[in-house]
């Protein structure tokens, strides 16, 4: 009895696998695995209907919890980003592997389906996972390898004769035409591609929202929210305490009806296309700017200045979803050195698409009230000369080169400095 | 004859060291210069009057297209930012200390005098130009240096004390409590600092802000404008082309009316002070977005991962007022490369705060809508296959080192994967 | 008549190519071209015989100057390295397709073959270029494709299959066993792979080395020799000014004889791999030495650090044969604004294996006698206070942090500082 | 009673400090305190001995064993390096002012004292230490201030000054004149510098050196050792397991007698000088040698690449002397995960200057044999066909940009592709 797992999320494509890997790869036990990572009630409740009509043996696994604690939280503390996308989707795909992986070694598959194509970032997600913990189990992606032609050779399904095969195997779909476009959703955000949305011009239309409110239908007056971290870590919501799920879920709430969230970006995918997107992540969104603004108050300069390389580089592994690589551990554990002391509270005013930061507090502040303001004379002002003195010591060296003249080009623009730069007299070093 | 060229504002410690020159110094040729950078006419006016009636040389020297051609388009090439200031003040420094030493020279003054006190940024910044293109100057820092008590020392001038000092020669100025804030303002942005404002966590109030709409008050209904660039420069708002100075003079008026460009930020002053900072810059703000929304459109995904460091340092370079920094110079020239390329049209949508991109267009453009489309057939996606193959090899080749046991800790926490990864059975390399 | 133009070396694989491509890929003109980089007079000799007995149209072009000039200097220029290598063969690659890109469009073929494997980085270095400037043309890689069975399916060629196909295509190679290594070779260096050599821990023999005298066998006595740089391009030799051919050959020769050069490196492979790696590239080594300490002479601090990331860079991407990226362009423009000042002098002695810098000299060197000195009296030393007291202000704000009990762990190692750290007893901030 | 603990190396600017702390500062009390971090024992007496004849309390703290497992181990699994420096002086100045702080606090002392000048990078170092530690106490620095003169002011001594000074009260050193250079030495190298031996261009002469043999005077046989390594710390010596303090002396003494650890480098100092710079440090680079060595076969390419920047930043801050920052606590979280795996045994050939790695072994190594080898067909190379084609995508569609005349210059110089690129004549996309 050959047994396969199937990624299942209930929509047409991995809906065609279940017949197709019965049929045309040879499995005659098709197990179908969908993930809650806090999709649409009425996703699952289709993929379950259609599994079980499709003869699979189904499960939902709820791992919202995890997919927040162990995905989300760790993005906030990476300040997870990624050309300007919280990495919604990105960070979902490893958890609904790991769920396949499990489902398979406690039913005993060795073989794991998945309805990806061959142009996205999905198939590199979900079988580096595969690849990973099970490196001997059989991969079959049909949607990838195309429909088999009469004559050996295949062609990519098209959406017409994916409902056509559907149907035909016990499924009710409607054939309209293709949908203008197709949606991705879980707790961390809802991104929304294809048609003419690809277009970099194209002013994507109000309708493909619904999470966030648009201009002119926002509430009307501005929140003040106040959220709490430790160790970088969201915990409280205006001082009240909220479990993970919680926390995220009411937040894309109220940060949605204020319109916050939406993010129109072209993004450079894993084989090399850039894609405009669209995105709405007001969770995501609100929880992040309120991090940076914890974190600038608590670092120092320098740390502020090497985090950013090591968000940048953490966030381009999540993207390319090697969530088991060693460099990503190991920028975790420079992360998690920095987040022992984001720990304080962000408060944050939402109106119409912006939360803006106004104010944070933090028993880790690096801010000394008395050095800071302009009152104290605590600060011996003139012992700043020396500094001054020195400031660009070198700059200053090369730029007496540049005025010798043994460097081309000049060394001032004229429209700067109207009288020429005379050349330098004396031998005297700049001090 | 002793000149001396001052850096002249007008305001109350510029004005203190026009007589302090002096009576303290030795000078008896004052010239101020006020460079005019886009500050308000009346700041302008009462420079000129102050000096007149303190007995001063004055010069007002208009500097406006020099600022937006020299200063803030290579910011906007460069995305100009340090900490998420888009360093208005920082780059007009410069700009004002070449004016005051092409007025030096033309009148024959070998010493300088500035007000800026010994904490701020603005010292480094004013002389390392000074000391750069007159190495051999006298630099004189009254702030800085203190008022001198009978007995010698020095201590740092309250304000009272600079009113009786001004007022007693000549000027007329109102003992009032020192202002709340203090404002600085050029047409890249408009800064308020000092006071309550210094702590993180003091809400501003509306009142601080002159160019920029607040929530509940800003137009009622969005706008859509269409900026173009050329080489990474500015050129046209709305189809219609502008000379620097009229564009960023309207945008900072259409943006500020939509209340787009408050920023509030904690920001590491250069000896190592973090302090809160308030700004408001809505040409800045909106050209920013709409420049880094391009580049995403025409740069490769390299460029534009290798390209934000490059920007990150010479933000921090600019920050610092190092404008004739060899590494600077090397900057641009990587910059400018690039931005060979960035021509074309942003779309934005300015609405309640926002600038939002909708939509973006360049001849140059890295996209292709063949490959990118879902419908494609162009691309023959089971080739994919040796992609996905070998993503993240290493990665996993890494995974079986953690599993062997050979290294500490879980491969996977076991929440993510409910039961215990095997130990792998074979010697089998990942493929 | 289909015309197919094939990148040629002479080596067995390349010419099991000629017949192989008309034979099972229908091309009945084979055009070969072979290179000339600086390989062993001997090997072009060989193909130019193997190609007349195979029956192909041979073209051997000599690209030793353009090698040095547009490849080797740009590789100085950036300190050309890839983990240790100095991407010998690496830059080669995009020259030998170019030439072979050259002759197609003279003889108006349409096709290309080359004999890389699928494992080796040599495909993506020669295909990027190929794709790149013809990208119509079709693309054959025999050694890849590997041997058509008589089912159909096909698998890699072994070295006997290969010698007994060439042979009864009119060739005369002997059965022997397979070598145990293979060998590239060009004026910038000599690369020995295979066999035991791939094992990280295998001790190379002695007699891989050809260029190279090893440990005892190296001349007698230290010679120190003299590199002159324009621009970062090495210009003469010892006072002599050379073509850029003669320098690179003549180094080879003296630096060799000296035993400097070799090199042994894990080296990791662009699909993944790690490869352990010999190589000898005593021109190379010498050069970029040299290169390395005028840069050190004649760069900020800020430069140096910041050079060495965009060096990295390139050498990556120049690893991977990316020669025409644009961010290879970009990093081009950085370089070259910093090499206009690298200009001078460097001293090497050479002897027993190393090239060791003993002397430096640069108009444009960022160096003051005067300054640097201990002896002067010209800065003022107690200057220096205010930027000691200054020194890591934000690091000494966070000990306090760690002091106060709000972080965990000891803020010193116990041993380190006998008597525990007492809490601060004032709210004193450092100063 | 006043009492000061002088940070006290027992040479002449130290020894001047004691009577002049007692005359000019009111110090009654003079605590010395000697840091022995493998200095030679000699200068240790000597300090012993002047410090008892200018009545001092002194006290010699033997923390060799501290200095190599807190300090110069991390310095090894970070790659320590400071511009080619393995910053031997820099990572003792913290260990030698922590001892100086336990020493105060037993003593019940509130005042500190050294011995540097107000150019180096010392006083940054030590201060640093002291002001984290007791930011209360007072700092005294008398060489950095300068002898006084009867009219007040100060100026640096001269060394005739200093002598005739000391020899005041009660030490009897000759008048000769000054050193010709200045030594710094402890276990981790040993640095010579001053006079000529600043200046960029001088050929040091064989006599400052040590520990190191000169060219033809080394070992005449090669000598093969085999480090091995235990989380990146050096933990035994050709299969002999040693405590960190005879590690490093033996290997001070192997390497040397074959020449190993010279560097001559030009350095830039923490204010902004750049000075010429010679050092030995034998175990030093050999220990940094291998582990680097290790490291490239346990690592993957991302983490070799970005490690590489993490430690240029440690390597900045252990320059700097800022041993506790917080930058630093993070990257060496970074650091600790790699070294994790960093087990194993690296092979070098030790042989005139030259230290060579020949082989290394790791269990953690990520490398295999199977994949790695030319003979393997267990990776099916023609899967590798779809890697290649999607191989610099975006840099194909740039050139086509190129080529297409919308951006200035050529796509490729004349030289290297005779034939000018036509343009292309369809719409068609590089695939």
């Amino acid at each position: 009895m050959k047994k396969i797992v199937l990624v299942y999320s209930g929509g047409l494509d991995t809906s065609v696998c279940i017949p197709l890997v019965r049929e045309e790869y040879g499995f005659d036990h098709v197990i179908t695995v969908t993930v809650d990572v806090g999709q649409p009630e009425e996703d699952i409740r289709q993929a379950e209907e259609r599994a079980r009509r499709l003869g699979a043996e189904h499960y939902t696994i709820d791992a919202k919890q995890l997919f927040v604690e162990y995905f989300c939280w760790p993005a906030v503390r990476a300040n997870g980003d990624y050309e300007g996308y919280p990495l919604s989707t990105s960070i979902a795909r490893p958890l609904i592997a790991l769920k396949a992986v499990e489902k398979a070694r406690e039913l005993g598959a060795t073989a794991f389906g998945h309805g990806c194509t061959g142009k996205g970032n999905d198939q590199f997600r979900i079988e580096y996972i595969l690849r990973t913990l099970m490196p001997e189990a059989e991969i079959i992606a049909p949607m990838r390898e195309g429909r088999r032609l009469p004559d050996g050779r295949r062609e990519p399904w098209t959406r017409s004769e994916e409902i056509d095969y559907a149907n035909a195997h016990g499924l009710d779909i409607p054939q309209t035409k293709e949908r203008i476009w197709s949606v991705d959703e879980n707790l961390w955000g809802r991104s929304i591609e294809g048609g003419r949305l690809e277009e970099p011009d194209y002013a994507p239309p109000e309708e493909i929202f619904k999470w966030t409110r648009g201009p002119g239908n926002c509430l009307p007056t501005p929140q003040t929210i106040t959220i709490e971290f430790e160790q970088g870590v969201p915990v409280a919501l205006d001082g009240q305490r909220l479990d993970p799920v919680s926390l995220v879920t009411t937040l894309n709430r109220i940060a949605g009806q204020h319109g916050v969230g939406r993010i129109d970006i072209m993004e450079d995918r894993m084989l090399g296309l850039k894609v405009r997107e669209n995105y709405e992540c007001p969770a995501a969104v609100t929880l992040l700017t309120a991090h940076r603004a914890l974190e600038a108050l608590v670092c120092t300069q320098g740390e502020l200045k090497f985090k950013a390389m090591v968000d940048r580089e953490w966030g381009e592994l999540a993207y390319k979803g090697l969530w088991f690589d060693p460099l990503k551990e190991d920028l975790e554990a420079f992360i998690a050195r920095v987040q022992e002391r984001v720990n304080g509270v962000v408060h944050l005013r939402l109106f119409q698409g912006t939360a803006s930061v106004i104010g944070r507090n933090s028993p880790n502040a690096l801010y000394s009230a008395d050095l800071a303001s302009f009152d104290s004379k605590t600060f011996d002002q003139s012992e700043s000369l020396g500094i001054v003195k020195t400031h660009g010591l070198q700059s200053r060296m090369y730029f007496h080169l540049r005025q010798s003249g043994r460097l081309t080009g000049q060394p001032v623009p004229p429209a700067l400095l109207g009288a020429s730069v005379p050349k330098p007299t004396t031998q005297e070093t700049p001090s």
